[in-house]
């Protein structure tokens, strides 16, 4: 098994236009669904009683809907940084997507932000009803953790419990889930700039840091190395939110295939509408300059990483 | 550290009575309150950003809550058979517990069995509100992988492996969380027997197993060893299940301090129901019988275990 995006493309990734960055993606992405289809099929696995058919269909609706995968991308591209095994990382990558799809499928629910569609599709309490999409979500998280720690991550076993840890920290109270609870609040109480910058760092950063992160603990690499991955990544999980800021402010439905202006209606407070335009698209070239810096050390090899920074700062949609 | 029980209490446990038990039961369960109570503290953790007081209360709503603690007594009494070391496997019996309580959380809501009360106490959805005790069900079966892969569970990282696999197997689509959806179902489309044994082998069976084994691999057992605590776990998972069905077809509520009657008005079949009172008690005593024989190789060591047994089985609320 190739890891996917650098092994796959020869030429060099510095002169490569958006529109092959864009291919590499989908590429990884296509990648990614294969392995969360082989983990959420019907078999049984040892351990387990039974995989109720009903839960699953569920648990598959959530996730394998043709989602970017940015996540999981990121953690194999930076997994890739230092030769770390191609099916490890995989199977973290896939685990840490459970992660993320558990996520949009809770925060759908009618308690939540009680949507419809994403991605043009019925959100799971849709299609199947609220009970079961609770249900679902709570099974991806669970079966994020079954993933990584199972020896068939073929890790030692304490690389397999960073992982554990460092992928609750960044999914849970501290990090992820605490950065929706303060959200919810942030309705009622709008915060102020330190709360925005700290509400989206746990809501939406830790899982994008993490997974750039959780490359690095994969491949083995050295304190500083970890460190250095885990600082690209909190830059580009700012710069992801600072572009979904903006493209709520700016963008029409047309150009971006759902509604904008949400977060402004919601009263939802964002950097980008505090500070206007154009400091966000100055805030965003700077997150992109950091970006680049913290990956010299790495040269050639982290042209992707580069691109990524790079997308994820300039998409439009 | 004691591990507290075994370790507690001096005279022959054999010809302690069942007042005796309890009250090393409410002992076990005290210690475990602690633990709780310091893991849900208001400091922050290291990789946290923060933790939401919000959530955090909703969280110990949810977890402090005066319960029996019988999950983790079983882990400690099991981990103590093996002379595993007590501050870890209190660390391992709590986290067990948080997943526990998440899923008691969850079922509470009203997508599911839309519960006002607690132990006598609003549900976490009625003290806070529905997006709250979604988030801090998340939020704290997040934490319980958070607990045992830290290195602070002062165990190797092959063992924090090993129990991480296994809870999540235990509380996952395979197990706990299947076992939910299939109750769900199964208001709609009854079961046949093989049915009931298999969606209560993972609803509450699971866990319970899962308790037994883990402190077996707490203490590093053998597999031999491993395999006896978790059929030990799977006896007394069966006869636990077989005594509340019994609760609800015999008793009144003023003995159970709970509404009864609630399976047969959900239209809900038990095997106590199916089979009558008699057939029940028969082979609550097999059960136990069972799980008696099961511990034999430890004879004296094991002699709280024996009573957890009987405790299970008996139990009049």
């Amino acid at each position: 098994m190739t890891l996917g995006a650098n092994a796959a493309i020869a030429p060099p990734m510095e002169e490569a236009t958006m529109p092959a960055f864009e291919e590499l993606l989908a590429l990884t992405a296509g990648a990614v669904e294969d392995m969360l289809r082989r983990l959420l099929d019907e078999r049984f696995r040892e351990g387990e009683i039974l995989r109720p058919a009903h839960l699953l269909a569920a648990m598959r609706h959530g996730v394998l809907n043709g989602g970017k995968r940015l996540r999981p991308f990121l953690l194999l591209e930076s997994a890739a940084l230092f030769e770390a095994p191609g099916a490890a990382a995989m199977r973290v990558a896939a685990a840490l997507e459970c992660v993320h799809c558990y996520s949009l499928i809770h925060d759908d629910l009618p308690a939540m932000d009680d949507d419809d569609l994403r991605r043009g599709q019925p959100t799971v309490h849709r299609a199947f009803d609220e009970a079961t999409a609770i249900l679902a979500g709570d099974a991806l998280l669970t079966y994020a953790f079954d993933i990584i720690a199972d020896g068939e991550t073929e890790l030692p076993a304490p690389v397999r419990s960073e992982l554990v840890l460092r992928l609750a920290r960044a999914a849970g109270l501290g990090g992820m889930v605490g950065g929706q609870a303060l959200d919810l609040r942030a309705e009622k109480e709008p915060p102020d700039e330190a709360g925005i910058v700290q509400l989206q760092a746990m809501k939406t950063g830790a899982l994008i840091r993490f997974a750039c992160e959780a490359g690095a603990i994969v491949g083995g690499a050295s304190a500083p190395d970890r460190e250095r991955l885990s600082s690209f990544g909190a830059a580009i999980g700012l710069a992801f939110q600072l572009a979904d800021d903006l493209l709520d402010l700016t963008a029409t439905p047309e150009t971006v295939g759902k509604a904008t202006g949400k977060d402004r209606a919601a009263g939802k407070a964002t950097l980008a509408a505090l500070h206007g335009e154009a400091w966000a698209r100055r805030q965003l070239k700077g997150l992109v300059s950091q970006a680049e810096e913290l990956l010299e050390p790495y040269g050639e090899k982290a042209a992707v990483l580069r691109q990524a920074a790079r997308f994820v700062a300039e998409r439009t949609r």
